[in-house]
Protein backbone atom coordinates (compact mmCIF):
# COMPACT_ATOMS: atom_id res chain seq x y z
CA UNK A 1 0.00 0.00 0.00
CA UNK A 2 1.02 3.53 -0.44
CA UNK A 3 2.37 5.32 2.25
CA UNK A 4 2.24 9.23 2.92
CA UNK A 5 4.21 11.29 4.84
CA UNK A 6 2.29 12.10 7.96
CA UNK A 7 3.07 14.17 11.35
CA UNK A 8 5.66 12.94 13.87
CA UNK A 9 3.18 13.10 16.19
CA UNK A 10 0.15 12.28 14.36
CA UNK A 11 -0.69 8.84 15.79
CA UNK A 12 0.96 9.26 19.42
CA UNK A 13 -2.31 7.24 20.93
CA UNK A 14 -2.30 4.70 18.04
CA UNK A 15 1.22 3.61 18.37
CA UNK A 16 1.74 3.57 22.33
CA UNK A 17 -1.77 1.58 22.81
CA UNK A 18 -0.20 -1.11 20.68
CA UNK A 19 2.88 -1.72 22.21
CA UNK A 20 0.95 -4.41 24.01
CA UNK A 21 0.05 -6.40 21.16
CA UNK A 22 3.70 -5.44 19.55
CA UNK A 23 5.27 -3.33 17.18
CA UNK A 24 8.73 -4.43 15.19
CA UNK A 25 12.08 -2.46 15.67
CA UNK A 26 14.01 -2.66 12.31
CA UNK A 27 17.53 -2.76 11.85
CA UNK A 28 20.34 -3.74 9.27
CA UNK A 29 23.04 -6.53 9.62
CA UNK A 30 26.62 -5.87 8.54
CA UNK A 31 25.70 -7.77 5.75
CA UNK A 32 23.02 -5.27 4.68
CA UNK A 33 20.46 -7.80 5.70
CA UNK A 34 17.68 -6.15 7.35
CA UNK A 35 15.98 -7.61 10.80
CA UNK A 36 12.94 -6.95 12.66
CA UNK A 37 12.47 -7.73 16.58
CA UNK A 38 9.08 -7.52 18.56
CA UNK A 39 8.83 -4.77 21.05
CA UNK A 40 6.28 -4.16 23.77
CA UNK A 41 8.09 -1.31 25.26
CA UNK A 42 9.32 2.32 24.17
CA UNK A 43 8.14 6.01 24.75
CA UNK A 44 7.68 8.82 22.41
CA UNK A 45 7.95 12.61 23.31
CA UNK A 46 10.28 15.37 22.71
CA UNK A 47 13.62 15.50 23.75
CA UNK A 48 16.48 17.99 22.50
CA UNK A 49 13.69 20.21 20.69
CA UNK A 50 13.55 17.05 18.82
CA UNK A 51 10.71 14.50 17.94
CA UNK A 52 12.43 11.06 20.04
CA UNK A 53 11.22 7.39 19.98
CA UNK A 54 13.00 5.78 22.86
CA UNK A 55 13.26 2.25 22.64
CA UNK A 56 15.31 -0.54 25.17
CA UNK A 57 17.07 -3.33 23.39
CA UNK A 58 19.17 -6.00 25.78
CA UNK A 59 23.05 -6.61 25.27
CA UNK A 60 22.27 -9.78 23.87
CA UNK A 61 20.12 -9.60 20.81
CA UNK A 62 21.41 -9.21 17.55
CA UNK A 63 19.40 -5.80 16.90
CA UNK A 64 21.93 -4.57 19.71
CA UNK A 65 25.10 -5.35 17.40
CA UNK A 66 23.17 -3.96 14.40
CA UNK A 67 21.53 -0.72 15.84
CA UNK A 68 24.94 -0.34 17.46
CA UNK A 69 26.64 -0.46 14.06
CA UNK A 70 24.34 1.12 12.07
CA UNK A 71 23.16 4.09 14.32
CA UNK A 72 19.58 3.58 13.06
CA UNK A 73 16.43 1.60 13.40
CA UNK A 74 12.82 1.89 11.91
CA UNK A 75 9.86 0.99 13.99
CA UNK A 76 6.90 -0.39 12.86
CA UNK A 77 3.29 -0.28 13.74
CA UNK A 78 1.82 -3.70 12.25
CA UNK A 79 -1.78 -4.59 11.94
CA UNK A 80 -3.70 -6.69 13.76
CA UNK A 81 -3.87 -9.41 11.34
CA UNK A 82 0.01 -9.08 11.45
CA UNK A 83 0.16 -11.43 14.64
CA UNK A 84 1.82 -14.11 13.50
CA UNK A 85 4.79 -12.08 12.15
CA UNK A 86 4.65 -10.35 15.42
CA UNK A 87 5.23 -13.26 17.40
CA UNK A 88 7.87 -14.86 15.59
CA UNK A 89 10.19 -11.53 14.92
CA UNK A 90 9.85 -12.18 19.47
CA UNK A 91 10.55 -15.77 19.53
CA UNK A 92 13.63 -16.38 17.17
CA UNK A 93 16.58 -14.81 16.32
CA UNK A 94 18.00 -13.15 12.87
CA UNK A 95 21.30 -14.44 14.05
CA UNK A 96 19.93 -17.51 12.96
CA UNK A 97 17.14 -16.99 10.56
CA UNK A 98 16.06 -14.49 8.14
CA UNK A 99 12.74 -13.07 9.91
CA UNK A 100 11.71 -10.64 6.82
CA UNK A 101 11.27 -13.90 4.54
CA UNK A 102 9.62 -15.54 6.51
CA UNK A 103 6.75 -13.38 7.40
CA UNK A 104 6.66 -11.84 3.95
CA UNK A 105 8.24 -8.98 4.88
CA UNK A 106 8.97 -6.43 2.25
CA UNK A 107 12.07 -4.28 3.15
CA UNK A 108 11.39 -0.83 1.31
CA UNK A 109 14.41 1.50 1.55
CA UNK A 110 13.77 4.76 4.31
CA UNK A 111 14.18 8.07 2.72
CA UNK A 112 16.34 9.26 6.24
CA UNK A 113 17.84 6.20 7.60
CA UNK A 114 19.71 3.11 6.60
CA UNK A 115 17.63 0.55 7.73
CA UNK A 116 14.69 -0.18 5.65
CA UNK A 117 11.18 -0.07 7.01
CA UNK A 118 8.43 -2.99 6.95
CA UNK A 119 6.14 -2.64 3.56
CA UNK A 120 3.65 -4.45 4.65
CA UNK A 121 2.67 -2.67 8.25
CA UNK A 122 1.02 0.35 9.16
CA UNK A 123 2.74 3.27 9.95
CA UNK A 124 6.99 3.86 10.43
CA UNK A 125 9.16 5.83 12.61
CA UNK A 126 12.24 6.64 10.79
CA UNK A 127 15.07 6.86 13.65
CA UNK A 128 18.22 8.03 13.87
CA UNK A 129 20.21 7.40 17.22
CA UNK A 130 21.38 10.44 19.26
CA UNK A 131 21.98 9.16 22.57
CA UNK A 132 22.26 5.67 23.95
CA UNK A 133 23.06 4.70 27.94
CA UNK A 134 22.70 1.44 30.33
CA UNK A 135 20.37 1.28 32.68
CA UNK A 136 21.89 1.35 36.05
CA UNK A 137 21.20 -2.47 37.71
CA UNK A 138 21.59 -0.51 41.30
CA UNK A 139 18.95 2.19 40.55
CA UNK A 140 16.01 -0.33 39.87
CA UNK A 141 12.68 -0.85 41.65
CA UNK A 142 14.13 -3.97 42.86
CA UNK A 143 10.47 -5.95 41.37
CA UNK A 144 11.46 -4.51 38.12
CA UNK A 145 15.31 -6.76 38.45
CA UNK A 146 13.65 -9.70 39.62
CA UNK A 147 10.61 -10.03 36.72
CA UNK A 148 12.54 -8.99 34.14
CA UNK A 149 16.51 -9.12 34.80
CA UNK A 150 17.10 -12.46 36.87
CA UNK A 151 19.85 -13.18 34.09
CA UNK A 152 22.03 -10.08 33.93
CA UNK A 153 20.54 -9.21 30.68
CA UNK A 154 20.68 -5.73 30.25
CA UNK A 155 19.14 -3.07 28.70
CA UNK A 156 20.48 -0.14 26.57
CA UNK A 157 18.66 2.77 26.08
CA UNK A 158 18.37 4.38 22.69
CA UNK A 159 17.04 7.92 22.28
CA UNK A 160 16.08 7.99 18.13
CA UNK A 161 15.35 10.64 16.69
CA UNK A 162 11.85 11.01 14.44
CA UNK A 163 13.22 11.68 11.34
CA UNK A 164 10.17 11.01 9.23
CA UNK A 165 6.60 9.14 9.75
CA UNK A 166 5.07 7.21 7.42
CA UNK A 167 1.41 5.87 7.05
CA UNK A 168 -0.42 3.76 5.04
CA UNK A 169 -2.53 6.09 3.18
CA UNK A 170 -6.35 5.86 5.07
CA UNK A 171 -4.83 4.30 8.03
CA UNK A 172 -6.67 5.33 11.34
CA UNK A 173 -9.17 6.92 9.35
CA UNK B 1 -11.00 22.36 40.38
CA UNK B 2 -12.19 18.77 41.41
CA UNK B 3 -9.91 16.33 39.32
CA UNK B 4 -10.96 13.11 38.10
CA UNK B 5 -8.78 10.01 37.79
CA UNK B 6 -8.59 9.35 34.17
CA UNK B 7 -6.66 6.29 32.28
CA UNK B 8 -3.01 6.78 31.85
CA UNK B 9 -2.97 7.08 27.87
CA UNK B 10 -6.05 9.69 27.99
CA UNK B 11 -4.40 12.73 27.45
CA UNK B 12 -1.10 11.28 25.51
CA UNK B 13 -1.78 13.56 22.41
CA UNK B 14 -2.61 16.53 24.78
CA UNK B 15 0.44 16.06 26.69
CA UNK B 16 3.00 15.91 24.33
CA UNK B 17 2.03 18.70 22.24
CA UNK B 18 1.81 20.82 25.53
CA UNK B 19 5.29 20.21 25.97
CA UNK B 20 6.98 23.36 23.59
CA UNK B 21 5.18 25.76 26.04
CA UNK B 22 6.45 23.63 28.79
CA UNK B 23 4.92 21.29 31.52
CA UNK B 24 5.44 21.42 35.41
CA UNK B 25 7.99 18.91 36.71
CA UNK B 26 6.93 19.55 40.71
CA UNK B 27 9.07 17.76 43.40
CA UNK B 28 9.68 17.81 46.80
CA UNK B 29 12.61 19.21 49.21
CA UNK B 30 14.16 18.13 51.92
CA UNK B 31 12.19 20.33 54.19
CA UNK B 32 8.88 19.32 52.88
CA UNK B 33 8.26 22.47 50.47
CA UNK B 34 7.62 21.57 47.49
CA UNK B 35 9.11 22.81 44.22
CA UNK B 36 8.41 23.36 39.86
CA UNK B 37 10.90 23.12 37.33
CA UNK B 38 9.39 24.01 33.73
CA UNK B 39 10.22 21.42 31.14
CA UNK B 40 10.10 20.65 27.73
CA UNK B 41 11.04 17.68 27.04
CA UNK B 42 9.70 14.38 28.14
CA UNK B 43 8.90 11.02 26.56
CA UNK B 44 5.84 8.63 27.24
CA UNK B 45 4.90 5.11 27.09
CA UNK B 46 5.43 1.67 28.37
CA UNK B 47 8.52 0.43 29.74
CA UNK B 48 8.75 -2.50 31.99
CA UNK B 49 5.13 -2.90 31.46
CA UNK B 50 4.54 -0.15 32.69
CA UNK B 51 3.21 3.34 32.15
CA UNK B 52 6.35 5.72 32.55
CA UNK B 53 6.99 9.01 32.01
CA UNK B 54 10.72 9.75 31.33
CA UNK B 55 11.85 13.61 31.97
CA UNK B 56 15.31 14.97 32.40
CA UNK B 57 16.96 16.82 35.08
CA UNK B 58 20.51 18.74 34.86
CA UNK B 59 22.38 17.29 37.63
CA UNK B 60 22.79 21.20 38.74
CA UNK B 61 19.19 21.72 39.48
CA UNK B 62 17.42 22.59 42.53
CA UNK B 63 15.19 19.63 41.19
CA UNK B 64 18.09 17.20 40.77
CA UNK B 65 18.18 17.22 44.75
CA UNK B 66 14.96 16.84 45.55
CA UNK B 67 13.73 13.90 42.91
CA UNK B 68 17.35 11.71 44.04
CA UNK B 69 15.59 12.22 47.72
CA UNK B 70 12.37 11.34 47.53
CA UNK B 71 12.47 9.30 44.27
CA UNK B 72 9.02 10.54 42.67
CA UNK B 73 7.99 13.90 41.05
CA UNK B 74 4.87 15.00 39.35
CA UNK B 75 4.18 16.10 35.94
CA UNK B 76 1.73 18.76 35.49
CA UNK B 77 -0.30 20.29 32.45
CA UNK B 78 -0.74 23.53 32.96
CA UNK B 79 -3.35 26.14 31.15
CA UNK B 80 -2.70 28.28 28.18
CA UNK B 81 -3.68 30.80 31.08
CA UNK B 82 -0.96 29.97 33.36
CA UNK B 83 2.00 30.85 30.66
CA UNK B 84 3.69 33.53 33.20
CA UNK B 85 3.79 30.94 36.12
CA UNK B 86 5.69 28.39 33.80
CA UNK B 87 8.21 31.58 32.84
CA UNK B 88 8.93 31.83 36.02
CA UNK B 89 9.82 28.24 36.94
CA UNK B 90 11.91 28.01 33.79
CA UNK B 91 14.10 31.14 34.81
CA UNK B 92 14.47 31.19 38.72
CA UNK B 93 15.52 28.59 41.10
CA UNK B 94 13.72 26.70 43.83
CA UNK B 95 16.74 27.06 45.93
CA UNK B 96 16.22 31.21 46.34
CA UNK B 97 12.39 31.53 45.60
CA UNK B 98 9.40 29.47 46.79
CA UNK B 99 8.20 29.40 43.37
CA UNK B 100 4.48 27.65 44.78
CA UNK B 101 3.62 30.62 46.38
CA UNK B 102 5.09 33.17 43.76
CA UNK B 103 2.89 31.20 40.75
CA UNK B 104 0.02 31.30 43.06
CA UNK B 105 -0.11 27.38 43.25
CA UNK B 106 -2.05 25.03 45.90
CA UNK B 107 0.24 22.20 46.81
CA UNK B 108 -2.49 19.20 46.73
CA UNK B 109 -1.54 15.86 48.06
CA UNK B 110 -0.94 12.89 45.78
CA UNK B 111 -2.30 10.11 46.46
CA UNK B 112 0.55 7.75 45.10
CA UNK B 113 3.77 9.90 45.56
CA UNK B 114 4.68 11.87 47.97
CA UNK B 115 5.60 15.04 45.54
CA UNK B 116 2.25 17.33 45.92
CA UNK B 117 0.89 18.24 42.47
CA UNK B 118 0.02 21.72 41.41
CA UNK B 119 -4.26 22.11 41.70
CA UNK B 120 -4.60 24.57 39.29
CA UNK B 121 -2.84 22.67 36.54
CA UNK B 122 -5.12 20.56 34.39
CA UNK B 123 -3.79 17.57 33.95
CA UNK B 124 -1.26 15.45 36.46
CA UNK B 125 1.24 12.65 36.39
CA UNK B 126 1.97 11.03 39.50
CA UNK B 127 5.35 9.16 38.80
CA UNK B 128 7.38 6.98 40.99
CA UNK B 129 10.90 6.55 39.99
CA UNK B 130 11.59 3.14 39.27
CA UNK B 131 15.20 3.41 37.18
CA UNK B 132 17.33 6.58 36.66
CA UNK B 133 20.75 6.82 34.57
CA UNK B 134 22.67 9.47 33.42
CA UNK B 135 23.52 10.46 29.51
CA UNK B 136 26.62 9.60 27.81
CA UNK B 137 28.64 12.57 26.91
CA UNK B 138 30.27 10.13 24.24
CA UNK B 139 27.11 8.98 22.77
CA UNK B 140 25.81 12.26 21.78
CA UNK B 141 25.32 13.37 18.65
CA UNK B 142 27.49 16.52 18.36
CA UNK B 143 24.94 18.86 17.29
CA UNK B 144 23.52 18.40 20.39
CA UNK B 145 26.60 18.62 22.85
CA UNK B 146 27.22 22.34 21.30
CA UNK B 147 23.31 23.01 21.56
CA UNK B 148 22.73 22.09 24.83
CA UNK B 149 25.92 21.04 26.66
CA UNK B 150 28.87 23.52 26.00
CA UNK B 151 28.83 23.71 29.94
CA UNK B 152 29.16 20.19 30.43
CA UNK B 153 25.65 20.33 32.82
CA UNK B 154 24.26 16.72 31.91
CA UNK B 155 21.10 15.19 32.14
CA UNK B 156 20.11 12.77 34.62
CA UNK B 157 17.12 10.25 32.71
CA UNK B 158 14.79 9.49 35.21
CA UNK B 159 12.26 6.98 34.22
CA UNK B 160 8.99 7.60 36.46
CA UNK B 161 6.10 5.06 36.43
CA UNK B 162 2.57 6.70 35.81
CA UNK B 163 0.53 5.45 39.23
CA UNK B 164 -2.34 8.12 39.14
CA UNK B 165 -3.25 10.49 36.76
CA UNK B 166 -5.83 12.98 37.27
CA UNK B 167 -7.33 15.67 35.54
CA UNK B 168 -9.99 18.45 35.70
CA UNK B 169 -13.18 17.39 35.19
CA UNK B 170 -14.19 18.72 31.68
CA UNK B 171 -10.65 18.82 30.66
CA UNK B 172 -10.14 17.95 26.89
CA UNK B 173 -13.82 17.94 26.28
Amino acid sequence: MAKIEVAWDAYLNETVDALPDGLLLASLDAEGQPNAMAIGWGTVGIVWGRAMFVALVRHSRYTFDCVQATGDFTVNVPYAHQADAVALCGTVSGRDRDKFAECGFTAVDSGMVKTPHIGECALVYECQVVQSTDVVPENFDPAIISEFYADGDFHRIYFGEILRVLADEGFGA
